[in-house]
């Protein structure tokens, strides 16, 4: 398995390389960068194993977040330059979706086929799951049907002041469970029988793959932008499904890979981390921070999804609170959250 | 009261079919069909019982549930096949609020007179509440949304997919509650007491009665659903009322006398796997059938309720998730869901 | 502290009532109201904790709820003889979210600067939550969605009906909660070094205290409501905003002071009972009471809020519900509730 992805990191890279140069057909590249992308991203996967491992699965499961969601927020800075902000949007709902269905119920199916129940600490996933609620379901809720009728100008304002809380309150988040509650609500179980585990590589080793993957990484999804639309024109692809569900699953292939390989060792904790924490990052760090940017540029960009993308996104939210508030998975549930996504996805198809 | 019923059925069914050989005024003929329904459907919930002390409460609920909508099945059926898309979605819609505020808030609320607190399975009522979660408001909100200015024959494919997941999905649970999961959610305390309970007739007389029973409701059924238009005009009556509410509540009669009948005697498990449960089984089951079979009719039903049904079944579903989520019911939370459907009968009448 | 609030108190009555007779500038009078209503509360909210130490948390968080929403019913009793529909409606959705996010959210902060963890009774919680579901869920989004397209009288007939029917709801859980199920769910932790805490005042001094401040309160009250419309002209703030923001904090001090004190003392019962027992008030019974009394006067006043407001109170409502179901709190959650306030305001304050 990782051979497989190292011959593909191997011939990706070179590949991707020359291919942008020698500026060949954009279907063909399309295909190497997500290919090469795919590879490098157990890379990652496994680096920030290695580190989870020594930092425990809070730090850990942070870490897969921030380095998965670096990727997003690089192909989105690319997007909004240039001022294709349907794409931007569509990036952000497919990670939502992706995250929580795709990655989380990838996770939840393929760890349930292994073990009858898994079990996570509840108090994380509510704690959560809460701040979930903030996110997708009041600050993006709102300014949408605030905006009606709305002036542009009060539109943007609205906008920026949300962006801003998003994003204290995020750092909120981060102080919370860093500083001021670091281990308060650690139950005895977690993690038992994981402190023997044996890291792959050494913290500094990981840390420098880490950071080489993730330059290669956000150079090729560079690329990867300007091949969106000749391909969506070539599929009959709008530009909403290939952000929600193309770029989303190829920018997110790095959760997916460690969010599965945790749940296949039934450290459900840390899988349920990566979904769902990916998910706060992209709502209150990705967005907010994209839609501060926009002042830079020519147009702003609001902080007012399309209806349909909201939808989806509240919709996935509460699925995940529902699913998750027992602190409890098995294979249905992963079933259920995965049919979840393949009904929006098709949704999104037909648009 | 097994007398009275008896009395209803002895004297209901050769009036039902002498009244629709000769026929009689539909009014008379509306109210004989809808009484002798209800006196047969006494017994089928006995029936059920009965199986249901030899089965357990899962499989009896289950059992419960699909006796009592097979009646609703075929009635739609016979709608479908006339084009009253309108009626069709009105039962669907009149079963669910029907099954989760009256027969959940009566069976609740008449427990609820007896036992001052009354317990049933969180992890059933959990797992239950996640997968409505799943069909109502994901699976039923989404088309409507995502219809909204889109192309009939991709409105019609969106249906058509929907329609399969859900039924796959429901298909899943049953092999998940009664092959890979079978009594692994199982508290100690399930059915306390009911060990020595004697069923009132054997297994197989049982079963007998219960598929005589059935055929003959369906044939009421069928006569039943020609009167409906006649009768509306009568009493000025829009055929979306009678569709939310008469025939909701005649075709859920069985549920009624069974659920309430279990939560008198204190078994609230059975009682709310018989509310939630035939639920799902409307929405993951009886639903999608009837949107695949119109295929086979001049015109095709998209799996899109009206705003107003839509509405109703989404806010049924949130107020029954948060009144079952501690697993513990007293006559006010029984109050409160009946008090939600005579509001949402009233609107209905009002429309 | 207390002395802060004893001057407030002396110098505010006075001015109000010689401002008012020698027709001082409105803005000043605003202020002046304003300000002397808050130094008020305080003394409501010391007579209520006297009063609640002697009858423990629940009837004294009923008591709280009372004195505190009766000023808001006198309010807007004159508003809507005036025909502000508008302010009357505002003034309920900025109590809703005020009590929830501001009251609820200063309360849990300030508890959780204290202390690291706070936990409160969990069933009272759910069991207040539920209802709130009921009533703003079910009983405010019902309606308005009804309403789409329906003729006038029809709206005012199910106004009227929706309005009884939360009135007795709140009756049946006034009874269930005093009588028939009076202590049931108490855990043996409630209260827990709370038992030899001494009463500031008597009972019957605290009683005579409450109800001479209750009228001042409501004099003051009276004459703040003319001071909106000039107030809001000069510095270009809506009806609304005044209504939803302003009126709702002057009207909420009361709760604001009680609240918070509770908080800071740990006894966190009582505060959350405060914030989630006012807001049950004000949709089950201050809200329906307006819109009976609305037949008395020249035109009817429907329970159908503007879409903003209805948003703005069911996106507090479940932020609410998702926070306190582990009936545990900390400062996160209180910054959050916070969070979301300030961004509510200032849509309120853009409109």
């Amino acid at each position: 398995m990782n051979r497989f992805f190292l011959i593909l990191s191997i011939i990706g890279v070179p590949l991707s390389i020359f291919g942008s140069f020698l500026q060949w057909p954009d279907i063909l590249m399309f295909a190497i960068y997500c290919l090469t992308i795919i590879g490098l991203a157990s890379f990652m996967g496994r680096a920030t194993e290695s580190i989870a491992i020594v930092t425990g699965p809070s730090i850990g499961g942070l870490l897969n977040a921030t380095f998965g969601n670096a990727v997003e927020l690089i192909i989105s800075f690319f997007a909004l330059k240039e001022g294709l902000f349907s794409v931007v949007m569509a990036s952000i709902t497919g990670s939502v979706i992706g995250n929580l269905l795709l990655v989380g119920g990838l996770s939840i199916m393929v760890g349930g086929m292994r073990y009858k129940r898994q079990n996570f600490n509840v108090h994380d996933a509510r704690h959560n799951t809460g701040i979930m609620m903030f996110a997708i379901i009041v600050a993006f809720i709102f300014p949408y049907i605030f905006s009606l009728n709305m002036a542009e100008h009060r539109v943007q304002l609205l906008s920026t002041v949300i962006a801003i809380v998003l994003i204290l309150i995020y750092l909120f988040s981060l102080l919370f469970r860093l500083v001021t509650h670091r281990g308060i609500y650690k139950t005895s179980d977690d993690d038992v029988g994981h402190t023997d585990e044996k890291a792959e590589w050494g913290s500094l080793k990981a840390i420098i793959i880490l950071a080489v993957v993730t330059l290669i990484v956000a150079y090729i999804s560079e690329h990867l932008v300007d091949t969106i639309k000749p391909v969506g024109e070539s599929f009959g692809w709008t530009e909403t499904f290939i952000g929600v569900i193309i770029v989303a699953i190829v920018g997110n292939a790095a959760e997916h890979a460690s969010a599965i390989l945790m749940a296949y060792k039934n450290r459900m904790n840390v899988a349920i981390e990566i979904a769902i924490g990916s998910t706060l990052q992209i709502s209150m760090f990705v967005a907010p921070v994209l839609v501060l940017m926009s002042w830079a540029f020519a147009s702003f960009m609001p902080l007012v999804f399309p209806l349909k993308e909201l939808t989806a996104m509240a919709l996935a939210t509460l699925l995940t609170m529902s699913t998750t508030t027992d602190g409890d998975t098995n294979w249905f549930e992963g079933a259920m959250l995965l049919a979840a996504y393949v009904i929006m996805g098709f949704g999104f198809y037909l648009l």
